[in-house]
């Protein structure tokens, strides 16, 4: 007995697979859509299928981008010393957005885990192993994720690059800005004390 | 120096302005579309569009449609005798999606509200005297929120229409389904008091 639309139904159960969408809030944004201007819907959705079509990954460093190479492997005041290494395109976008760091980058695309039967092969080690006979950077920063994985496959890329001249270093760990002991847990008290600073 | 993909930008951007969807989502939202399979993403751009397109408001009831009239008021198998009158489009689909009630609806498109310079005549009230004309439906079942407005555009309607001879009611008030007396607010403890009913 139940009539609903079955554009409505359909497209509901569409945006419920992008990830953070639940079927309420899905049905919310269905409803928003076909309830607005026109226009502006068919802008959403043309930007979508442009997004999709015109970004790729950046052939030297594997960043998203719409040019070959990215705006930052191509432009000459970005530090060409400096190789800042990063599991995923999303984290090279949230170092971007701080604004901190100058040099260029490298998306590793994953973390060795064998569980997952990700191996080194599966990652862009060679690639990174190339630039750096090509580029001649100085040092290769890692910022992977501080888990297992991250940590596993940190150590054995300082092994493997050992061989050459480049200077291997990792992202401070320890205790978050804004955060305090009582929020940290054992494993990052470790890494404050171990990595503790003389003040200056 | 900070070098995004402009296409991911302006992305992130429209789809903040979805409802329920903050900046932090957009990007995920955006990030999830420019990698994934490029068939799935043109599908879900085609959906929005399609659905937007093609569903509008039924002539006679105005509940969302593809087709003209809704399949509901179509429907020889729904009791014309009674009419649910609802005030959004979306409460139309819960209650439809309930399966319980077997009538046809009338969208009412607001609640009276002079704060915001809705009046009578901005809702749907003419079509629904016109359709009680032509449908000589027995009773209107008002299914608006129990909020100052809905009550007041409840009040209003069962006064406008009583010249009519249709049954004109409200759904009813009290303690909502799994809750309990500590939740209950005290309107809602005298609507539930007032409202009691014979256990047979």
């Amino acid at each position: 007995m139940r009539q609903l639309p079955q554009l409505l139904v359909h497209l509901t159960q569409s945006l419920s697979k992008l990830p953070g969408i639940g079927p309420k809030s899905a049905e919310r944004i269905a409803l928003y859509l076909v309830q607005t201007d026109p226009v502006q819907v068919h802008q959403i959705a043309q930007t979508i299928k442009d997004a999709c079509d015109k970004i790729s990954d950046c052939s030297i460093c594997g960043a998203l981008t719409e040019d070959q190479p990215c705006g930052i492997c191509k432009n000459p005041q970005r530090d060409h010393r400096l190789i800042c290494l990063v599991e995923k395109p999303s984290d090279l976008i949230n170092l971007e957005k701080s604004g901190i760091f100058k040099g260029r980058y490298h998306v590793l695309g994953g973390k060795i885990s064998p569980i997952n039967g990700i191996g080194p092969e599966d990652l862009r080690i060679e690639q990174l192993e190339q630039r750096i006979k090509t580029e001649t950077p100085e040092e290769i920063i890692i910022a992977l994720d501080t888990d297992v994985e991250g940590d596993a496959t940190s150590y054995y890329l300082a092994e493997r690059l050992s061989s050459s001249s480049v200077k291997v270093t990792r992202l401070a760990h320890g205790i978050p800005a804004g955060s305090g002991l009582e929020y940290a847990d054992e494993l990052t008290l470790n890494h404050a004390l171990s990595g503790r600073r003389e003040i200056q």
